[in-house]
């Protein structure tokens, strides 16, 4: 099994390091990845600009770009064979509910649709956290089973895993993303000359976390498997529009 | 009416300034853009460093930032009162398929879910448009019913507009997204100095662009509205994935 | 004469706008500047990508790229006949003494040194300055003496003008370059996500100011006027290292 | 002795690993350099943005920022102590003539003039060389000698080494900067997406490369040692301007 890996954290991240690791007993590995944080990047994709690569070792590379970049470079161009699966993260944090949207760590795990195979992205729901090898653990689980047992090729898996030793971990549950409530609103500044500056504001609390919510399952210890689409399109609603559009 | 419209093409490209003097017919409007070209930026926010902000003229603001940031900086701390809507475009060039997940059109139009309020993405299926008034005269059409009659609140739709005269057009249809075939490989060059460097290619050529698909409407002559949602869960494979758990 | 404008405040500034519009009284001009401030970017060059442009109205381009890249572009592609002169400003702010190192300003003059012409930076000593016509009234004065009476091919201008009304300005004075005490430490802080940063600190205070520098004649209301030079060799210390490699 | 470690081509390249190495044979070293090649970054400082610092290893800090940031931030914010002496490289690369405006490797070292001491610039005049330890030895032997016979404070040293093994060294000279003709036009082409780029041309070939200059030490197989001035003054040419000025 070829498997390709990738982040948003960097080539250089403890958790890309830890799951390279992991996914290493598994089948044959390439690291394709930022060559810095690019947290937040979602699914941007380098247009204007040339991609460059650089080899840092054997099977693993960097690129200055995003992590969507990273997998396109990789799948269309860079690797000889394709790759089996395509694993993202290990993230230094969690992607829960509308993070989703702006997770580069989620973001390079859709682009493996190119591939018309499972993609994994994996986080986990601490920033600073110390358990990365209860998320490695996860992620071998998830691989393994996904070998023996095929999803359908264009479901994404986003995966949390609370930062607990692994005896703490209390279930790996299927999950529905929750919601947050609007964002805080973002933080003027000054800067040190005297320019005003603006911040993003944190994400909102959790405002839809009851049972089944990805929120849910990690209060409770346990790890979200949510599973997530790449059509966009909100299918109930066509017919809806269709009669709306008649008015116009 | 209170109207924000952002995009991602930029604060001084010929499709904003054509949405902004249609909608100003509608209602109170205030454009927060980004500064240059941000084509592709999808989803992504930024977090590292401070926004600044420019007004350029009255209620025109230029943000050194993404798409999402104009439009989370708009809503979450430089308006007095929220808008009703937001209206991102009108893009250059189509937004069609699996084009969605990397626009920074659409994804100033996702933004507006931190309102509850319905938001529209709008395109002009052509790089070098000669209709922007075309598109104009759709997105009057489309506010002004929204205006009459709503549509759920989390409603995003997407709507690509042919580069033709009005009389043209031969209708305005509720779509889905049709799908891509993979993209085109990456395409490696020799810069200047002699080192490597790789281009993200083309996308793919229309796979499934059958009868109710966006590409099949565009085809036709006809506008294609699509509704799109925000929310990624794939709630029909919810229970797949807990039977699939099962067995790990 | 035809003369080519930069600075490194960007293209829409009012300081570009108002030198532009001064020296279109002297010859052709053509405006080749930056899409965006881009103050502090020194002489650096875009080595590793390409640079776009885009022509903003007739004789005027702005350039995503530094200072320096709009002068080589300008002079080693775009312009059709050579300009006799580079004058770049005006800039929002003084470029005294040790300043100049690290100004766009100065460094799209210096980059004029490829046609062998003269060139000139011109600044006004205020960030938010309110006598823009000052200091275009002294680049006009400048500029058409330099018609009359060249300077030596290789001699870059550095004008700093206090920005006073015209008749406030006590003089036009040949000055050297002052020198500041070091900068003020970098400034930390933590983001509002909780992360460490680090600000660079503010420039100096003047150390060497006497009689003579640039700092001494704008506080006595005068203009100051440096020449400066492109070769940075230390001549006097040519032999003084010699021997001392003697005993290596 | 202290030595702050800096350069332009990034903290993982070789050249600097193998200054790093040497240096630590004479003293206590730090290294401070840009997470990424930041070459022809020239003097820019980062002043819109803040900083962000990581500790690689014991003694190893990577800057998201330029190499003059680097500098700046080691020696007004980092470092509890200051250093004694700042050596920047070892650059991939030649800094002969009027390379050094430009180079980010020189201007790490002229910021090292904020501590009134002795700073080296030093490359390996090939793109892709295979002795740096020649450039590691040469460094060595200058450094201490530097540490025996002080140099002026304000004086920098601009230190090429011809890419050969030791004993084909023909001797290190003091030397002054030639000079290149013109740069070669930019290069224009269309990108993948059909829109025009232009890329910087190559530097021009030698044009003032006779005896006593850089280039033709180094042609000559010896290392060129060229003592910097940091003040830009034309002292030569202010009484010049003077005259110059009483016309207008």
């Amino acid at each position: 099994m070829k498997i390709l890996i990738s982040n948003d954290d960097g080539y250089m991240s403890k958790g890309i390091r830890t799951l390279a690791k992991a996914m290493a007993e598994l089948g044959e590995i390439t690291v394709v990845a930022p060559d810095r944080n690019r947290s937040g990047a979602s699914n941007s994709l380098t247009l204007e600009n040339p991609l460059r690569l650089e080899q840092q070792e054997d099977g693993v590379y960097r690129v200055e770009g995003t992590p969507t970049d990273c997998v396109h470079l990789a799948i269309t161009g860079l690797l000889e064979d394709e790759p089996d699966m395509v694993v993202s993260g290990i993230n230094a944090g969690a992607n829960l509910g509308d993070d989703v949207l702006y997770s580069g760590t989620v973001a390079a795990a859709m682009e493996g649709r190119f591939l018309g195979l499972p993609a994994i992205a994996i986080s986990l729901t601490s920033h600073n956290g110390t358990h990365y090898e209860t998320a490695a653990w996860v992620a071998k689980k998830l691989v393994a089973q996904l070998k023996l047992s095929a999803l359908p090729a264009d479901t994404i898996l986003n995966v949390n895993v609370p930062d607990l030793p692994i005896d703490e971990i209390t279930g790996i549950e299927s999950t529905r993303l929750g919601h947050r409530h609007k964002a805080e609103p973002v933080i003027k500044e000054v800067d040190p000359r005297g320019r005003m500056m603006y911040w993003i504001g944190p994400a909102g609390e959790e405002e839809d976390a009851g049972p089944g919510t990805d929120f849910d399952a990690i209060r409770r210890g346990a790890v979200s498997v949510t599973p997530l689409q790449i059509d966009l399109t909100r299918y109930d609603a066509i017919d809806g529009v269709a009669n709306w559009l008649k008015d116009i």
